[in-house]
């Protein structure tokens, strides 16, 4: 792989190369399934989930893909750390490089945290979703969940509407940069005082205009635990209802974790929906692409 | 073993024959100490922790279990895990699947939650306490004590009360079911108003009188953290004074965590009062109880 | 090693020779690396930490320093463990010993809380700080640091400043211990009311009096969790700032978190300030301190 990158914070620093590397390493840890690697790269290795906000799938993802290649962790969530003691992100950081860890994992509400620690750190820094900017680990596991889906690396050709919130979405913007590298065009749709115009796509309010020319639709989450709001005709506009769902025949996707009935359909969301609902596919992708991410930087 | 269920959600799920199998087990397991199994059935291979209730034993107790049978732990507990993001359980437990876990231990206070997670979910549910209708391995390792301490599977000829608050115990429930399967005689005892009539056993607001005539009793926690209120002289009239322990050898258990003072004397509570005493055996019995079923269910 | 001790609760009960033994331990694990001990002394065995308060350092440090022995942990943070439904900390302790776990490590705001649950558990104690009174792991790795530093186990001839709120800290109070057992001389130095004059050493309010004499000078924090006020003119008096770091050749020591602008200017806080900023250093000679401590009750 010619990417030589000490950290992992955008997908931005990765060439498309670098980043279908990653992509095949990570199918092969799909296809061998939910195995440890008897190789165990990261063998008495010990990766810190520094976690200041909270997460059930990322750190839950890092940690099973940690173990799966022999290593372990040691997490630092919201509330129990120092942090809460008024300790910056980047002293916590050097306490834990200081302690030995191989790997810090950093999950923030603080669009720069990620590089301040790598600018001071170092120790490996791996991004789990920093602000509202950038979350590129989901991204890459998006990119390979839609090329196994399409059966193809490169996505020219292939249309991605991302709706919903895009104006608080690092998923949206990770997930922009990278399937752009790839070759797809993407559509970002949601409400127009929620969708930026300087993220170099196209742009629309028009969900059903947009569903009938692509050939996967991101639902984004209404983040209501950041005090998202969004209008009584949020669904009816923007949700993937059933009734738009009988009409589309392209991949389905949504981060999670869902919304049931505001940005996608309770009936929609359901796995045996459709052979072309990717959800959990999504996540069992997300657990192989932090292994290829893990073992690249650390083991 | 006979019992080829694929989850472990309540005792009535189990023929006299399957529970006496896991107790064996169990037995097993505790007459070899607290080493890890060297054949580690379940080497490679991670347990889901999803406790949403707090909770110290019985999370330490099932972690301890996994660890001991070779396996690791990933924990999602209450306020850090995308629940308190509006995920309903069901959600939770298949983004579990989907990463690979080897089994989800629930606790949840939804009567239901297991059971709702088992009907849509593949990988072994195991029920670690939900809502106030099941608690089955605190069931199962009660009846291991007991019967360790009888010196007989057999419990034909026991006779055992349950003292408290029976209306909102879940372990009352689960071991209503268990020690009855075993042949024990059962007795509710508790204030009139706690005291549900549906359960298929005696119930009374006598202690003193059910205390004269039972080889057993089991204490139950008053749940001051459920907003629970008893009546001043609920100690007097229910609680395991040491005047009541001066007149009684039979077994005395109570499923921690103990208010001591209130359901049981502080001197009655210490392990050092009585060979009869066997809350702290509860808690050992309870690693070995958990090993067994997840030998049973995953190695 | 001629200390037998089956609790590691205080300096106090551990002689000069004992303590140097556990240095020597812990230099040996600091020259290995941070890798894991092959010999795996902790192999099959649990720890448990028992944190009933926030914590980032000292936990990851017990909990890397377990790892890298190959041992596992297992956690009860404050607000999930069962202390949180009232049951005391001996209670709790007795409940993790009956599961068989090989330790249990004690933060606790009590004074007392490590001697008590020593006084009725079998399990080995470690203090990893107790209310405003120990911290026997900080200064033992404060001893290493410093002995390192100076190059030799004899402190005699060095003179130390622990400056700040003398009177809430543990830190200060376990230092006093250890310090003045190798041979040094110590002098407390902070505003009148927070200076305790019963530590039986050197107290002063003067801090460029007290500078200008040392060879090491340990800033405490200033625990605002802990409702900690200090006057405006607190990092005038007491802080160590750019003016007096600019004069001085000696150790600078703080236990962290650091409250940089306050007992610490910030950039007298970064490690690359000067190769006399030891802040760091005492990091890494804390995991290698609880491996030593570990390996000694445990292995």
């Amino acid at each position: 792989m010619a990417w030589k990158g000490r950290n992992f914070l955008s997908l931005a620093d990765l060439s498309r190369k670098d980043m279908i590397g990653l992509m095949r390493r990570a199918s092969h840890f799909l296809d061998a399934g939910d195995r440890y690697e008897p190789s165990a790269p990261l063998a008495q290795k010990i990766v810190a989930n520094l976690f200041l906000e909270n997460s059930t799938r990322t750190r839950c993802s890092f940690t099973i893909a940690t173990k799966r290649l022999g290593g372990d962790v040691v997490d630092l969530l919201g509330g129990t750390s120092s942090v809460s003691k008024g300790e910056s992100i980047v002293d916590t950081a050097l306490n834990l490089e200081a302690m030995g860890v191989a790997a810090i994992v950093i999950r923030c509400t603080s669009d720069t945290g990620p590089w301040d620690v790598a600018d001071q750190v170092g120790t490996p820094v791996i991004n789990a979703g920093s602000g509202t900017n950038s979350h590129p680990t989901q991204a890459l596991l998006d990119a390979i969940t839609l090329t196994r889906y399409f059966g193809s690396e490169d996505l020219s050709g292939q249309h991605i509407a991302i709706v919903g919130d895009i104006m608080h979405s690092r998923v949206a913007r990770s997930n922009v940069e990278g399937l752009t590298k790839l070759g797809a065009k993407v559509t970002l749709v949601g409400p127009s005082e929620l969708l930026p115009d300087d993220l170099g796509v196209d742009t629309s309010t028009d969900f059903d205009a947009v569903l009938s020319d692509v050939s996967g639709a991101m639902m984004l989450r209404v983040q209501f635990e950041r005090e998202a709001t969004v209008g009584e005709d949020y669904r009816e506009r923007f949700g993937l209802t059933e009734q738009r769902f009988s009409n589309f025949r392209g991949a389905i996707m949504h981060p999670g974790p869902m919304n049931r009935g505001i940005e996608i359909d309770d009936r929609v969301a359901n796995i045996d929906s459709s052979p072309h609902n990717l959800i959990l596919s999504q996540v069992t992708s997300g657990v192989a692409t932090r292994m290829a991410i893990l073992e690249h930087l650390v083991g």
